[in-house]
C-alpha cells in the first residue's frame, strides 16, 4: 500500500542486507554498475540510493576503489542535563498537548510529532490474508465477549516471547489491554490512590505526564541520561527525599531521550526499588525496536518479588489501530485485573486472534528486522539533516532504537515558539514543553523519524532548520 | 451457527408472526393439519410448537375451535419495595461478585447469571459478510490507530438512530467507546471526583456498582419501581438530604428489575436534575430491546441544557464481542473526551466499521425484531415456569423488554444460598446480594433470560425450584 520511490526501495533493501550481515563491517559493495544489472534499474538510481545509505553513515565511498560498510554506524552521543532540584509536582501540560497533538494529526501536515510508526511501515497485506482467515474461521469468538484476561493463544504467545528474552512468565501471568497506554493507566490505578507521587524519567513520554495528570497523581521527574537512562543515583536521592508510590520507567528507548538502561543498572533499579518495596511500572513498548536486533532484559527479568508490572503493546511493531496491548503484573495481578477489567471488561476478540496468528506465522522477526532497517535509515537520516542545517550548537540525540529523536536547540530559540512557526508551514513537531511538568525543556524539540516514507524529509527538516535560523535572527 | 430444534424453530416462527401483527389478537392460526403442511413436519412437531406459546401466553386453545391469538399477552405485576432509609453507602461486592460471575461462566454451567445474550441470538452470519468486505476495502483503515472521538460513518448513523429516538444529537456529539462500562466509567470519571456520591435505581445493576466501587465513589440507592422505574418522589427527597454528584439511571429495562420509567417521568427526572444543576448518566444499553417494537424515548431526548450524558452500546443487540460503545456526553463532552482519550485513545477501527456498515445495511431493523420475539419467548417461558413451579409466594417480575427476570423468593430463602446449591448443579444465576450495597435484596435472584436457547429451559427453572421447595423443607 505503500507508494515508495524505486531508489528509496533499494536504499532499504540494502540498509536491510547491511543489518542482516549479508555486507559485513569493511566489505566492500558490489559496484554500482553489478548492482544496477542485478536491480535492472539505471545506474543514476543505484547512485540516489547509494547517496541516502553515505548520508545515514552506514557506508563510506573510498576514492577509486568503491563504497565499503562502515565499522561503527553511529557514534552515541551524550547529551547533557541540566541539574535540577527534585520534587513532587502536578501535571497541568494536557490542555497545550491535546491542541498540539489536534494540529499535528491535521491532513495537510507532514506529521512528526505523534510517535506512532506511519502505516506504510506496517505489514498490512499479512495482517490481511491473516485477518480474512480469523474471519473464515473465529466469527463466533468474535461476535461473543469473553471474560477473561484475554484470548489464550495471544496469552500463549506473549509468555513464550517474554520467556525468550529472559522474562520467567506463563499465559496465566498475563493480561491483555486495549493498547499500552491503557496498559499503564490501569497499573498505575492499581499502585497507587490519587495524590501519590510517581517518579518517571525526566523529559518524560508525554502520554505517561497525561496520564498521571489524568489521575490526580504528582510527577516526581528523575534525570534521565540520554544514553543510558534514569539516573539511578538521582533515584535514590529522590527515595530518601520524598515518598514515591511507583516508577514509571522506559529502560529501552525512551521517549523523548532514547536513552537504553544498561542491563547492570535495570537489574541495580529492581534491587532498588524491591528493598524499598515500590512497583516498577516498566514501559517496553519499544523494547523490540532496536536497530542492530539486539534485545536488552526487560527489567522484568530482574524480578524476584513480582515488583515489576511489565507493561507493552504491538502498536509500534505490528499495527497501532488494532489497539493490543498487555501487561504481566507480577504480585499485582488481582489489582490489575479488578481495574481493567471495571475499564472496559476485555479487549475485543479480532484483534487479538489476529496478533496471535501473526506472531505464530513465523513472519514477526523478518517484519521486524525490515521495519527497524527502514526506521533506523529515517532516524540517521533526519539526524545528518539536522546535523547539517540546524544552527551552531544545536545538539540531537543518537538512539540505538526506537523512532524518537531529541533535538535540544541552542539558547535564543524555544521549542514552543519554532513550533508554532513551523505548524503554519504545514510541519509537525513536539515542544519540549510537553515532556515536563517544569520548564526544563522548552528549549528542546521531539522528532517522530517513523513518518511517511513518502514525504520529503531532507526539505522538512531544512524548513525547520530554517526556521530556526530566522528565530536567532541569523 | 445454532443447533436449534426443529419445533423450536417453528415456535420461534410463529412467535414472530404474531409480534410482527401478521396473526392479530383474537385471530385464529391456522390449523395444526394446516401448518403441518406448510411447514412439511410431523403434526407432533407442530403440536409442541404451539404448546410453547401456549405456556408464554402468546395464544390460547379454544375447546373444538384451535388456537387463538390472545389479546392481552402479559400482565405487569408490580413487585412492592420494601421502605428503606436512603444514605451514601460504600460498595463492597466486588469479591463475591468476581468469585459468582467466574462460576457462572464455567464451561459445563448452565448460565443464567451474567446478563449478555447468548451469541447463539447474535447476527453472526450477517456480520461477517460484512466483516469480509471490511478486511478487503478497509485494512490500512485498521492497521492505523484514529486520535478521533469515533470512525465517522459509526458516528453519523448511531447520530440519526438517536435522532429517530427524539434526541437531537450530530455526529460530532459522539464519542465512542469500548461497550458500555467503559462509556459509563468515563462519564463517572467526568462527572465526579472520588468519594462523590452517585444516586442510581435500587436494586442496581452490578456492574454500576462495581464501577462505583472501583471508583472510590459511594452509592446511594433510590427505591425503583418494577414497573415505573426509579422513584422520583424518593430522589426528591435525597436530593433535599444529600449532596448528590450525579445520578445513574436505566430507564428502559432496569438491570434487574426490568421497569420502564414512562416518557413523563423521564420528562420529570431531566427537569428535576436540570433545576440542581446535577448531571444524568443515561444507561440506554437495552432501549432497543422492547418486546413490542415500541421504543420510548430517552431522557436524554427532553435534554436541554446538555446535562444527560448518554450511554449505550451494541453489546445486547449486535455483538458483545466487537465491544462497540457509545456517548452522547452533552455540554460534558470535553471532560469526557479526555477521560476518554486517557483510558486508551480510541477504540479498534474494525469493529467500528462492521457495526456501522451492520446498521447502514438496512438489516438491523429486521434482526431486531427477530432477536426479541426470541428473547421475549425465553423471557416468558422462565417466567411461566417459575409461577408454576417455585414455592408459593415467589413472584417474578413481568419486564416489556429487555432479557432480565428478578426473583422475589418467599420468606426463609436466601439468594446467596439458593445460588451456592444451584451453581452445584450446574445452573449459575446471580443472587440479589450483588444488586445492592445494603441487604435488601438477599431474598431474591437475577435470572438471564437470554441463555443459550439450546439448553433445557424447563428443567433448568425445575431444578432451581426443586433447590428452593427443599430449602424451604417442604
Amino acid at each position: 500500500m505503500t507508494k515508495i520511490l524505486l531508489y528509496q526501495q533499494i536504499s532499504d533493501d540494502l540498509c536491510e542486507l547491511i543489518h542482516q550481515g549479508v555486507y559485513l563491517p569493511g566489505e566492500k559493495l558490489p559496484s554500482l554498475r553489478a548492482l544496477s544489472v542485478k536491480r535492472k534499474v539505471s545506474i543514476a538510481t543505484i547512485q540516489r540510493a547509494v547517496e541516502e545509505l553515505e548520508i545515514i553513515g552506514l557506508i563510506e565511498a573510498r576514492p577509486k576503489s568503491g563504497y565499503y560498510v562502515c565499522f561503527k554506524t553511529r557514534t552515541e552521543v551524550a547529551i547533557e542535563q541540566p541539574i535540577i532540584s527534585m520534587k513532587p509536582k502536578s501535571v497541568k501540560i494536557h490542555e497545550l498537548a491535546s491542541q498540539i497533538f489536534h494540529q499535528c494529526g491535521a491532513p495537510d501536515v507532514i506529521n512528526m510529532g505523534t510517535s506512532y510508526p506511519s502505516s506504510d511501515f506496517m505489514p498490512t497485506p499479512a495482517l490481511q490474508k491473516i485477518a480474512n482467515q480469523v474471519i473464515k474461521h473465529h466469527m463466533s469468538d468474535i461476535v461473543e465477549v469473553q471474560f477473561s484476561a484475554g484470548h489464550a493463544v495471544l496469552r500463549d504467545v506473549l509468555a513464550k516471547r517474554m520467556n525468550e528474552s529472559g522474562c520467567q512468565v506463563s499465559s496465566n501471568d498475563i493480561i491483555v489491554t486495549n493498547g499500552c497506554l491503557e496498559a499503564l493507566s490501569v497499573c498505575l490505578r492499581a499502585v497507587a490512590k490519587p495524590g501519590a507521587t510517581i517518579a518517571l524519567e525526566s523529559p518524560g513520554f508525554v502520554g505517561s505526564l497525561q496520564l498521571i495528570e489524568s489521575l490526580g497523581y504528582k510527577a516526581l521527574e528523575i534525570p534521565c541520561h540520554s544514553v543510558t537512562g534514569m539516573s539511578l543515583e538521582a533515584l535514590e536521592l529522590a527515595l530518601e527525599q520524598w515518598k514515591i508510590s511507583a516508577v514509571l520507567v522506559v529502560p529501552s528507548y525512551s521517549n523523548p531521550l532514547g536513552s537504553c538502561m544498561p542491563e547492570a543498572n535495570r537489574k541495580k533499579l529492581v534491587a532498588l526499588l524491591s528493598t524499598h518495596d515500590i512497583p516498577l511500572i516498566e514501559d517496553d513498548l519499544l523494547g523490540d525496536l532496536s536497530f542492530d536486533g539486539s534485545r536488552l532484559k526487560p527489567c522484568k527479568a530482574f524480578d524476584k518479588k513480582g515488583m515489576v508490572l511489565y507493561c507493552s503493546s504491538v502498536s509500534k511493531t505490528i499495527a497501532s489501530g488494532l489497539r493490543v496491548g498487555w501487561i504481566a503484573p507480577g504480585a499485582y495481578y488481582k489489582e490489575v485485573s479488578y481495574f481493567k477489567t471495571f475499564t472496559n471488561i476485555s479487549a475485543p476478540q479480532f484483534s487479538q486472534i489476529v496478533v496471535a496468528q501473526f506472531y505464530n506465522s513465523g513472519k514477526y522477526e523478518r517484519h521486524l528486522r525490515q521495519l527497524t532497517a527502514k526506521i533506523a535509515k529515517q532516524v540517521y537520516l533526519i539526524q545528518s539533516y539536522i546535523r547539517q542545517y540546524f544552527p551552531e550548537g544545536t545538539l540531537v540525540s543518537s538512539p540505538q532504537g526506537g523512532c524518537i529523536l531529541w533535538v535540544v536547540l541552542p539558547k535564543g530559540i524555544d521549542g514552543h515558539h519554532l513550533y508554532l512557526k513551523a505548524i503554519k508551514m504545514g510541519i509537525g513537531v513536539i515542544p519540549g514543553q510537553l515532556s515536563s511538568a517544569t520548564n526544563k525543556f522548552d528549549h528542546c524539540i521531539r522528532i517522530n523519524c517513523a513518518c511517511d516514507p513518502k514525504v520529503d524529509i531532507q526539505r522538512s527538516i531544512k524548513t525547520l532548520a530554517d526556521i530556526s535560523h530566522e528565530i536567532l535572527g541569523k
